[in-house]
């Protein structure tokens, strides 16, 4: 019995890279097709990359000699990764799910639909149950699943293990974003050398409207989470993982040692179907003072699944006694592996495990 | 008429290489004695400083040549800025005092004394009216008045219109601080290069409690704020300038032009008085996105007041309409200026021009 | 007696912006114009340059209302500085300098033909001479001189006072070149954070062209100087100031103490007529082994100077006894201000104290 | 048949974190002893690390309860890694080869002995005949062997090939040198960010010494190489990996294509005797312009050789037309693993299969 072929559409960008890692010798998925943007079609995939390949460890030999296709449905593989540019991936994604492909999208365009999950399998894989409203609404035999923003990962995943077990009511959440997260070129070195932007465009409602969807549930139609969420973004100069500080607010708090059980002991879906890219343990919880670090603590999670853990810190209770937040802490993530490239992975994972696949 | 002559004590350490730059050519005071600890006393400045001066543009020549001195209270300056490790502040301080000198502190030791001035000069000039009480409790000529820790001053010089205005309630605070905070060594490279520390010990504490001095009154005894604050603090790879990420809750809110104005409009008793330290406006507002930010906008303010400035951006509505929040926006400030030497020597210009110097 | 109105050509650019710096308060010149490319022509500057102005200290305010005009000759300034593109240089230049125009220019296009001077004002101010030449050959009654890259002004700042005392004969360079040098956005912070990259496209034949016109001498043609340069260039981390690493071999070695007060004692014209961008000293030596670095050194000089003087340190012997090399130091030169827009400035001082400009 | 048993002494530093990285899971050698200085002996090693663990992945588990041992010659294994810092090394390192143990040293301080080999597996394996002159001259059992400073390796590696097949006369070499070559602290942050320091106290009479020494011969003695080396040694902000900028001088040059196939075809004992740490191609050659690079590069070789393989980029044929120099080139290696750690390690793969470990 083999692997299913696998293709990856917008190989040649950032979290494209991503895939072709998450992809490499995977036992379920055999990455047989790479599509890029016109600019890329038609070349080898090394020399389409060439000066943009910006991950430790270098093209794996057997795809440096792929031939790089357009994005069009024709491509045979029938589970499809999206690592499109969102200036592109919304009609793309659409031809191919109508086209009757399975498409695992980290593109934003189609996240807030309808009848399109955005899931994180951890959290809320019930919400594939949309895809056959997707399906039927949208005549088509193939569909999108999408995966959330990088910096709503992080976060949610930390959120939820407290919120099914205190209710979660109000967040604050400032975060401070890797590079990596805006792609190549991306960020320009003049503007985060010796510096930090607090800004992101378009990322602070990213995360407050994604979150409240992916706390939420599918009945018949997404009923999003009531609570809270208010965001401040900032782009800092760390190459991978992004960092979250959060204030939350609970309906019954427990105290802090709780509050570290309960998030330890979190498991999910994929845990429980041993899935390859899940990480044994969602959520780890750090007691030093001083961690996690972005730079020593991102790739937690071992094996296929380096990176796909997401680390906590520094969980206290919040200083003020007026009742309105119960705690602090701060959590940290690997944006373009749990945050983009292996997240969409593990939906595919879910997907095939669940015989969404056919 | 001369200009006052004045010392630092602590002088060889990065604060005290700050004041240096401060004094550099003041209209009112002469930078006539440096101080430091026993092992560079007896030295040349340029040679007990040797391989430690880390700001741009070197040690003032007329400096270079200076004695170092110990830090005993035979030094002549009536007026005294303190700039030593919080180690060994705190007795050497009493002692100063208790011989007659004018100490302008940047140690935390005395800050939260109950006699003791914490002075922001925008923020409450009133709370030199303790100082009377400071000399009558210990029996001494001399005083010692303090300014707040680096973090602290940006938040509460922001805060400090806003409160005025619509009555400050509870504020929640993420600090992405600056190196040069920690003094020289201070940070290790391995622990901060591509890489953020969400954690930097009794931070959180001072601005929380800081603040609520700060915003407080003295009415034969401090009143600290009612309000509550909640602080998260991490350490950047950004030489200097803080920035501090916010979200505010007040009890009359208005809209957020007129918060703008507010801030822009704020004037205190440095401005008033013409202080030469003093900005002309001290609180900044941006309306572009994505400022401000360290590297660019550090230092506002000019003349001797460059750097004196503190920058606030992003000011907007909070996204949550449960109305337990307002205001989210982000302070900027120059942590070893506004944050440190030129608060000390601000609190003597202060002093100076309201008499307390005799 | 009003001072010269002059234009500025690439006004928005990096380097645009820091002639702009460097043109403010100046004592002989009056920035009148500021021209740019067709997207910014008929734009308020603080509008056509908003979110790339990358300088700490913000647009000067009488700058930010002036109207950015096209780059064509009919601007009314006699003196003009091109801060412009190598892509559009070249012709707009000549057409400037057929016009009439006196052109300063810091681009390449210019720099290496027969009857166009490039000139550092301490090094040769004797190619001067060449601007009849250019008038004569081409028709024209104004001209284009021309500044050095900005890699090669440091180091043949800090050759010529050994070339002249012991005649140079062979130099290898290694530079460390700041991120501004590549302009905005330029290196991708993904290419350059914990990393740099051993080359820069034409730099090194640019150092080891253009150092060989500047050494040598004019004489009814530019006679260039019998020297080897051999060059190897990288990007590293830093904002501002290239590091240059420097083996030299010289005709008749001199010790190491010598070859120092060579260095210091070096004054040139621009010292010799006191011109306002002027360094007192060109060539300032340290002696501690750890200095300069770019960060703590790069605005050596003072006043309208700073960034003006070139740093050298770590000179001492070379280290083999073949007799083929006799020493190695570093030379650090800030690379927008000597090697760029202050290069530009200083050569058009030259030319109105020495009367070309009418 | 089981592994050998070894101990890593200074197993809390930097280096012997990246020993104790190298020996997990290693076929040949089971970590089994760790001790450090005696304010770390006695404790679990988990603790003792606590807050200096700087590398990414953590404490393999099995380390973390390890107890830490006093660096005594009781310890029981027979194969001894030492880290220890140079300011101790040397009298324990010869205390344990006293008492029968085989020393796989990394620190200087017997590097440039009589009748000690400083070893580079692929360059002079045969040098470790001078361990019969050691065990005599000093008449103990065990012995010490020592590999070379971090920025020593990179150089002779690439070195190697073109000294044999061309004759090396003289090779200048300027570095860039990563900040964990410091160990930890270290390098303080306000020192490096934003900037590089071109001095490294001890470096440059290292490289130029020990490369003369690895290039020479052993004959009853150490006859070194008569090569020139002049060097110039600097600091950078980038994590780990030394980059290194080459002019090299040749008796008998070919051309470039011709030095890179020499280069690459080039393999030693250790790829002979498939040594488990040897990379399969101890030299790769780029031939893209702007690589290697440290960020991208500095772990090419493959599984347990991860980081054990030298990069050369951006060979070509000096500019000069003297022919003093042939080539420029540069090379990249990663310092605690090819460069110390890993250096160790292959040492005692050689000794153990060459039967010097009896």
């Amino acid at each position: 019995m083999g692997r299913r072929k696998v293709a990856v559409l917008g190989a040649t960008g950032t979290v494209g890279q991503r895939m072709i890692q998450a992809l490499d010798g995977h036992p379920w998925f055999e990455l047989a097709e790479l599509a890029a943007s016109e600019r890329s079609a038609g070349r080898r995939y090394a020399d389409a990359v060439e000066g943009r390949w910006k991950l430790e460890g270098g093209i794996p030999d057997y795809v440096r000699d792929m031939p790089v296709l357009p994005c069009s449905p024709d491509i045979e593989s029938s589970l499809v990764f999206s690592a499109l540019d969102s200036g592109v991936a919304g009609p793309i994604e659409d031809e191919f799910a109508d086209a009757g492909h399975y498409v695992c999208s980290n593109a934003k365009n189609h996240r807030m639909e309808d009848d399109v999950p955005l899931v994180i399998p951890e959290v809320n894989p019930g919400h594939l149950e949309a895809l056959e409203a997707q399906k039927s609404n949208r005549g088509r035999q193939g569909f999108v699943v999408t995966n959330p923003n990088c910096s709503t990962i992080g976060l949610v995943v930390a959120l939820k293990p407290l919120d099914d077990a205190y209710g979660a009511r109000r967040a604050h959440v400032v975060t401070s974003q890797a590079i990596s997260g805006a792609g190549y070129p991306g960020v320009a070195s003049l503007d985060i050398h010796d510096n930090l932007v607090p800004y992101i465009s378009g990322e602070e409602e990213k995360m407050e409207a994604e979150s409240r969807k992916l706390l939420g549930s599918w009945e018949n139609g997404f009923r999003y989470a009531s609570m809270g969420i208010s965001a401040q973004c900032s782009r800092v100069p760390v190459i991978d993982g992004h960092m979250e500080f959060v204030f939350l607010g609970v309906d019954d708090p427990a105290d802090v040692d709780d509050a570290m059980r309960v998030m330890e002991a979190y498991r999910g879906k994929p845990q429980e179907l041993g899935l390859p890219t899940a990480p044994e343990q969602p959520v780890i919880v750090f007691r030093d003072d001083d961690r996690p670090q972005p730079r020593l603590d991102r790739y937690m999670g071992s094996g296929r699944a380096a990176g796909m853990a997401v680390s906590v810190g520094r969980l206290r209770e919040d200083t003020c006694d007026d009742g309105l937040f119960d705690y602090k802490f701060v959590v940290l993530s690997h944006n373009t592996v749990r945050g983009a490239a292996g997240a969409a992975v593990l939906n595919a994972e879910l997907l095939e495990a669940e015989g969404y696949l056919r």
